[in-house]
């Protein structure tokens, strides 16, 4: 018999016993003052989120990937942040990697009996070619899902890194991880429904890793992202903004960057403050791990 | 030319212009640090938000459904949300639907340039037969996403009721929209990156309205949820745990309501508070439209 009774996610709160006799303004405020509890929660992991990101960094710097993996309300929060890198950063699943148990078919419709198996994991680990240079993030608000624990056990048994993210104290996750966070958010406001507070917690835990990370790689100058690929209106428009606001130049310098760098962020920001051509530009950064920063401080330092 | 400037999300946060430089401990603080706006934003919603509840709690007590529409991350936490009814409350998509523009590639791959497509999101909701019994709710960080605004105009030529939840101040979506909700974050961390405080204010008030239309449907007895299906292990011993904290009886003996109810917690409640039989209860249950308060109240009130 698993007891659950001594899982923090699944026990009831206090605050909340009488939810379903509010009035639905009360029931809103009530639902938004616990969700401050997701804030705390994080904050409290702090440290071991940057020890997390110190790590990922590492294993993606030397071309390894970061996979999460996870069930239910878990696995699509680790599939939500790995889509977004593609978007946000330019960079894909040569780097990221989001597996929810159960399929893809699991993202809209409930396969929730797939986190009971610790085996299922392995297969698909090895279907993405999971080896050593990756780093595996593990997800579970109970923080005991055998699909997550399984997997923790195959990377450590492959000599991969390993990330687990809970949301309960002493979690047994943690035992089998390199980097255990815990984001210790307290009972839900519902009984046991993990996908409020918890899966608020993870999301927010995960955007704090994928940024950081990313940030760490030189996809941000100052606090503007430099590898946007503008594949729509917005982000073509974005693109502009971007280079406008990192080299002070007018929109239409700005435009006229974007046709001579075949619409390409960095080396138009590189053109314009170090008054370069395309070719030197893209070389400098070529140079210089494609940070920005680092390519102007090379000529600065001449 | 869209003047993306303006947009309060695209702006450039004076908290992070140097977080590049930042060790990474100093960027996981500041980042959870700037995830309090999406607290204190939500909370400033909160009128308008229990107004959007009222509304779909209407239109779904009437057989209608909540249909969430959105494009990039905005589209994938309408779809996260709906995915979660089912497992959580037991109601699937005779009762919410999650469509993000592009389809459902688009959940794990950016199709980003799908949202700049006011015609496609007609199909999109024709091909779930949205009628004037739906309620839309069209998400977009910015408030501008024609994908979303081309919904809300088909849904309002419908007579259908609508719902716009923005991230920023007087948004176009408000426009069309008869329960307008702005949840304003503002800047991002990383510049125009709204997956971060605007996805994380996307998903509490999504799980809020979620939440809150529940319970007002009777699904939850005080913050119990009643309408748990036990399709895993997990979810056997939470309904167990479920019907001893709501009827106070022993873990062997919500074994032996769950075996006589056919694994169904609302009538294994009712058998044990006013020990009657399985098909008793049921009846009970079913003039009471479902509600174990109601349904206890009948036979007190003898």
């Amino acid at each position: 018999m698993i007891d659950l009774s001594k899982i923090g996610t699944e026990q009831q709160n206090e605050n909340t016993m009488k939810i379903d006799q509010l009035n639905t303004l009360e029931m809103v405020r009530l639902i938004n003052q616990e969700d401050q509890a997701v804030i705390d929660a994080v904050n409290n992991a702090s440290e071991s989120i940057a020890n997390a990101v110190d790590a990922t960094y590492e294993v993606i710097s030397q071309g390894g990937r970061l996979v999460y993996i996870g069930a239910g309300t878990s696995g699509r929060i680790g599939v939500l942040d790995a889509s977004e890198w593609l978007p946000t950063f330019g960079v894909g699943e040569e780097s990221v990697v989001g597996i929810i148990a159960g399929g893809d078919h699991a993202l809209r419709h409930p396969i929730e009996s797939a986190e009971d198996n610790e085996q299922d994991v392995i297969d698909d680990l090895k279907a993405i070619n999971f080896n050593k240079d990756d780093i595996l993030c593990a997800l579970a608000s109970s923080g005991r899902t055998p699909y997550c624990i399984g997997g923790l056990k195959y990377a450590n048994d492959l000599g991969a890194k390993t990330i687990s993210l809970a949301c309960v104290a002493n979690s047994e996750l943690a035992n089998y991880a390199d980097y255990p966070i815990e984001a210790v958010v307290g009972q839900e406001v519902v009984t046991g429904s993990t996908r409020m507070k918890s899966g608020s917690a993870q999301k927010m835990v995960l955007n704090i890793i994928s940024t950081s990370v990313m940030i760490k790689s030189g996809k941000v100058y100052g606090n503007l992202m430099v590898d946007v690929k503008p594949t729509n209106k917005k982000l073509v428009e974005r693109a502009k903004g971007i280079i406008m606001k990192a080299s002070g130049c007018s929109y239409e310098r700005a435009e006229e960057l974007m046709e001579l760098s075949q619409g390409q962020v960095k080396p138009s920001i590189v053109m314009e403050k170090l008054n370069i051509d395309f070719t030197t530009a893209e070389a400098l950064l070529a140079n210089n791990h494609g940070r920005i920063a680092d390519a102007l401080n090379t000529i600065k330092d001449r």
